[in-house]
């Protein structure tokens, strides 16, 4: 019983839904580490953000889906499963959050719009050390041999001791096998999106829709970042914040603009 | 024809849906700055945080709401909105988005969740100078005019220069007659949050559901906050920025972790 208290919580959850092949490997890789709870969105929430559930109310049911896994499938966003399995699942907070293995990129500005990630700083907002986890390999059958050794790896480095609670990593995998994988960075944030285009149809009343789409396009140079550790065939690791004061910009404002004049 | 030319263009969203009484207010108070054109929601989206519509067409039409105003409502979400407008209703980029005035506060921890400001960063990402605009008060009924005048000071200042193309500024205005309010006041954003708690509740048909509530709590004592502005009835103007890189802790964890014992 003593050992048992001891043993690690560890919450899980994704974005792309508790039946994607992602969670189940990441569960797969990090079992042992502690005790895992599962509480994912039962449909695919990617591109969701930080978006939260505020006009409907959300059910939360239990699963069977992992062998000896309690687990639990949310009709919300994976920020509403973050915030659901503290109040209702868990009732306390775990000691550590991991979200993912996303299916495809969350480096770069995707980090904002990412659902996988979203879930990984609402834990650290609620001072519960977080990892997103991602895979760039959008397909259902994607190979995570690598990923679940590196995510293993990394959970433990994290289970061994944080500077901060409030810490989140964002974490992508190349899609590569795991014997050319050169080791983890650690990285900042690459300022690479994609640029936006929408394609314009028409649907079988005549009217114009428009489906998003676009190409993805590096502008930055650096060799610190995630977009060319990932392009050298590394895991990239990027420390994330959720201060999103500038605080630069902030000096630069308060020395040179005037508002009194009104 | 040439000081048309010279107009400069005023991107125009929000959160709360075109129809909403904050949109209105920020068209009118600043309608003769520029050329305004309005994209926004056909519906309220708050909350949707920096959401993208992938797996649904979106649709834009037209709408005569606002007198002299090209305006356009879309299925999509705030950032959806931003998106489109650039690409398939202006052809270029404006030169700077103003986002709201949104029903409600988006100050503190809040911006990670709010379509208000989740627009003005996608403007900001695509290199469109932007602003978040904010009221304190949730009520469709709410009175607007010291968030009309401070927002028309804090466009101009913008429109007079800006030291980079990417700077998003989160403005929020406290709930006071507008001779009460002492200024505008540039911020750090508090460590102040909504402490959730889930209602729970049964359905006619006797099933658990959830409903989201919570408490707003600041835990952060600083004087340099937005949260301690507003309550001390300055305006809050907080520089934001997208990259979300902790550099403290990516050094810390340069110096400090070990990945190769895999």
């Amino acid at each position: 019983m003593a050992t048992e208290q001891k043993r690690p919580v560890i919450l899980v959850t994704n974005d792309d839904g508790i039946g994607a092949p992602g969670i189940r490997n990441l569960v797969e890789a990090v079992k042992d580490l502690g005790k895992i709870v599962v509480v994912a969105p039962d449909k695919p929430q990617s591109g969701m953000g930080h978006a939260i559930t505020i006009g409907v109310p959300l059910r939360l049911n239990k699963v069977h889906f992992f062998e000896d896994i309690e687990a639990y499938q949310c009709t919300g966003t994976p920020v509403d499963c973050v915030k659901l399995a503290v109040d209702k699942v868990l009732h306390q907070k775990p000691d550590i959050c991991i979200s993912g293995i996303n299916h495809g990129a969350n480096h770069s500005i995707n980090v904002i719009y990412s659902g996988t990630m979203s879930a990984a700083v609402e834990a650290a907002i609620e001072s519960i050390p977080s990892i997103g986890f991602s895979l760039l390999d959008y397909a259902l059958e994607a190979d995570f041999t690598a990923a679940r050794k590196y995510a293993r790896i990394i959970v433990e480095q994290m289970l061994k001791g944080i500077p901060d609670k409030h810490t989140v990593l964002n974490v992508n995998f190349p899609k590569l096998p795991v014997e050319e994988i050169k080791g983890v960075r650690v990285c900042r944030q690459a300022y690479a999106k994609y640029e936006e285009d929408f394609i314009e149809r028409n649907d079988p009343h005549g009217r114009k829709y428009y489906w998003l789409t676009g190409e993805f396009v590096n502008f930055d140079e650096g060799t610190d970042t995630d977009v060319w550790a990932l392009a050298n065939n590394y895991v990239s690791l990027v420390p994330v914040q959720f201060d999103l004061t500038h605080y630069q910009l902030k000096k630069h404002l308060e020395q040179t603009w005037k508002f009194d004049e009104a």
